[in-house]
């Protein structure tokens, strides 16, 4: 078809489009009330119901969109936005070495800790994210209805991780999921928030005594920050038992537990008084339970804020306080045999948006002195971890509503990765995206298929080896494709070399060469790989 | 809400439905012809025009669904399917650990050629897909327009990778990427055909002397097929322009030729018979000229066959053909080279679907010998790897045309997967999961803290540790742990270890035990973690 005709058919499609809008302009024009002009109302009334008129719109519109398509790559040249989606990107081979090394780091950690992997699928049934995000919902994407089943994409590894629990009935596993995830959110890109990113998540599932796993979850947390030298971090824990408590003395009703705590959970990034403000204005709570709530929030301590609270008259008669500040002391003592309470902060402030968290929670962020200002206080730049006992979640997918307690945390990387990205452009240190231990290589004519032969030998003993895709390639041009790639030896032949069964192995970094016999120019190109 | 108020909520919902079916047919009842009847007339026919009651029978549908989704949720008991999408599954434990080693070894090829990788989202705007895939693009799964841009999951890793080259303006990179693609085909799980499905890809982009990168990707697929082990294979090769070239002189007209070498790329599943039928019944080409690729197809055989289509008098007289022969002679000399000859064949018979190929094209299939047939002839037991060169696709993305030509290879792992599997199974031999190197353990009581310490000791001096999660396990429990999930060495302590500074390191293969210093006992295990 040509372009013309395509023209064509997309000037046609704009035509339906302004019929429909007129159609829909000239229903509104009132009609005499006759039995006949009643049922022509009546069923003008159903049309409106039916939202056809708009529904109308929204196919012309696609069909408008499907030419526009279908135009743009008609004769070759492309019409359309040469972009990735919005809040996604490429990674190019630097950013995939940067990757690469943080992903080490933090793979050893989990399997350090003794973690199996698992894998999902990039999408699950609607019905299985539906009811566990809150007000994050809105937020999922859902795959269009081409006939099948309602899919969306995960959110996070958590959901996915229970249901695969129920499924399986495995009521105990400890493992780690490393994968993307999906949300329509205002990406930040520039402060690494997307909308397709990264979560590295571990979790232990079982029943055990309280706080030991989650105990280590904290210390998995610690020993990723501190490998990964992204400089200074704390990690607040608190507990929902203990916001629930809180909540229940300070006289918040039972109904607005979770609104309160979706509030106190801005705490991070708003003042008190704004927190204040929507309490009261938005979520309607009485001004003096909002006060008392000010007052609990301010706190934070370690082992001594969790006995001090314990004297607390009214929080210790609460069921559910005193379980979770029992358990926090608990949890202190665990993490001071692991040696790192110096970085955890029992905080009262931290609430975290998610609803299934039942039991103690935590989030690390990064801090950076405040040079500005003269007083040194510390400032977070961003969460980097979060996670928390979710005792509930399993039953919700299992058919018995048989429960699997379960505490995990999910490291989110994508800000490390902007980090270390700045960090590596700062250093101007090379780095290779590749692991090319040779190439291949002559100064003279007509010794492509030698050239090839060589290299051939190469990778079938093991060695990384390139060769030029020329006939003829200046050695000159050899050289350079060394220097630009960081490939540290070429393996020179020529008429000569192969008339002695030799090979010039040419240090790149030293220009140093010397003749090695090819019988053992696999071991030798080891040999120096190993000492690079 | 209750369970109650839902359910109301869904039997009103469900009377919604009946209702606009009555409604649809209430609307089929003849009026009389008066005027006020006439524009009544009008009002239904545009109703019916709009598909109104199709779009609110499927609105009702959306919200009968909505609620019993919520009502599943509601009670804490879910009342939906448990299971992941049509044609996607798990990874548990085992495959993981397989697909690792899978992985690494893919890996460490594409490595082993000097490749860099890269990663793309999951999805792109729809409209970089468009037109990529001919017949095949009903496959592609669609986002819901969310408001926004319409997006797609990526149907393959070539399509983003010449997006990618054309938006980021490069001209030569060799690269490989791992990575998921999703297919609304239907599924074949039991022959490891999944919607959701690993390709393994490695391209060489750049404008370079003939044959040489394409032979590069055939000899990676070799070094990847033969370190699988997976038993015999041939890597099947032809080339676009010598398909074209017989097409033409067979008598096919011009327009016609995608659609022929559609059909021709069925003769993998299908008889000869079928695939003529098909040309002339549904193709309306003519007998004749089918009969003539008849003969064509028919041919297999290496360089020498090269060389006598060479002479055949009509196909050397075609451009297309010449080029294609000639450099065909090009990829087996250096086939040769790379010693793989007898393992490729060049097959008139081997078309490959995909529309954006532009020359030589390959795919490899895994044979085993027909035990059944006394002929021994080798059966193909499927496809586990294809590509060929593309030197149109990125010319259009790039908004100047400005072409790369590419050539590439992409490994399908899932069919190797699912042999690995079968083969692990059969095998009986007990995959590891996890990497642990030492449980700490007591046979007292009131150790665990202790335990813990020691632990923590270890993971810090990056030892892989685990300790189980209870106050006082029986020593049998976590002997058993380890014996479950192989686990090589217990670090036991005790009062009388603590008092002398020493830990009991116990072999559990051979149930061997002896006092190491607490000093030395970092270096203890990683030597005998080397030795095991």
């Amino acid at each position: 078809m040509t372009s013309d005709r395509w023209r064509c058919k997309l000037s046609n499609a704009f035509g339906g489009l302004l019929r429909v809008c007129v159609e829909q302009e000239s229903s509104r024009i009132p009609v005499r009330s006759t039995t006949a002009d009643k049922a022509q109302g009546e069923i003008v009334r159903k049309l409106k119901e039916a939202k056809a008129s708009k529904d109308q719109i929204g196919e012309e519109m696609a069909k408008l969109l499907d030419l526009k398509t279908q135009l743009g790559t008609d004769d070759g040249k492309q019409m359309f936005a040469l972009k990735t989606p919005k809040g996604t990107r490429d990674y190019n081979p630097k950013q995939m070495a940067i990757r690469e090394s943080v992903f080490n780091i933090i793979t050893s950690c989990f399997k350090r800790h003794g973690a199996e992997t698992i894998d999902t699928p990039v999408f699950e049934l609607k019905e299985t994210l539906t009811g566990k995000y809150g007000e994050d919902s809105k937020l999922i994407y859902d795959l269009k209805d081409q006939g099948g089943e309602l899919l969306s994409l995960r959110y996070d590894l958590t959901v996915p991780f229970a249901r695969y629990l129920a499924m399986n009935k495995i009521s105990n596993i400890k493992r780690y999921h490393i994968a993307k995830v999906y949300r329509r959110d205002n990406p930040a890109m520039t402060k690494g928030r997307y909308r397709e990113f990264y979560q590295c998540d571990f979790d232990i599932a079982g029943q055990y005594d309280p706080m030991i796993p989650d105990a280590e979850c904290i210390k998995v947390v610690h020993e990723i920050l501190a490998e990964l030298q992204l400089g200074d971090f704390r990690i607040k824990v608190n507990d929902r038992r203990i916001l629930d408590g809180m909540f229940a003395v300070c006289g918040v009703p039972d109904d607005k537990f979770r609104a309160i705590c979706s509030t106190v959970d801005k705490l991070d990034k708003a003042s008190w008084e704004e927190v204040k403000n929507e309490m009261v204005g938005e979520k309607g709570l009485a001004p003096e339970a909002a006060d008392r709530i000010g007052e609990y929030v301010r706190m934070h301590g370690g082992f001594d804020l969790a006995e001090k609270l314990l004297q607390d008259p009214q929080l210790s008669q609460n069921k559910h306080a005193l379980e979770g500040l029992t358990d926090m002391k608990d949890l202190f003592k665990y993490l001071a045999l692991f040696k790192i309470t110096d970085k955890v902060i029992f905080d009262l402030s931290l609430a975290r948006g998610l609803d299934y968290y039942t039991g103690v929670i935590y989030e690390a962020v990064l801090i950076q002195p405040q040079n500005v200002h003269p007083s040194e206080e510390l400032v977070s730049v961003g969460s980097v971890a979060g996670g928390g006992r979710y005792d509930g979640l399993v039953g919700m997918f299992d058919p018995k509503g048989r429960k699997v307690p379960c505490v995990g945390v999910s490291v989110g990387i994508e800000r490390v990765f902007s980090i270390l990205e700045q960090k590596a452009e700062a250093s101007e240190k090379k780095i290779r995206t590749t692991e090319t231990q040779v190439l291949v290589a002559s100064a003279q004519k007509n010794l492509l298929e030698e050239r090839l032969k060589l290299t051939s030998e190469l990778w079938d003993a093991g060695i990384k080896a390139e060769v030029l895709y020329k006939k003829n390639p200046k050695l000159l041009s050899q050289l350079q494709h060394c220097e630009e790639t960081g490939i540290p030896l070429v393996a020179i032949i020529g008429e000569q070399e192969l008339k002695e069964g030799v090979v010039k192995l040419r240090n790149v970094a030293t220009r140093e060469e010397v003749d090695v016999s090819r019988i053992t120019l696999v071991e030798e190109i080891k040999k120096r790989s190993i000492q690079s």
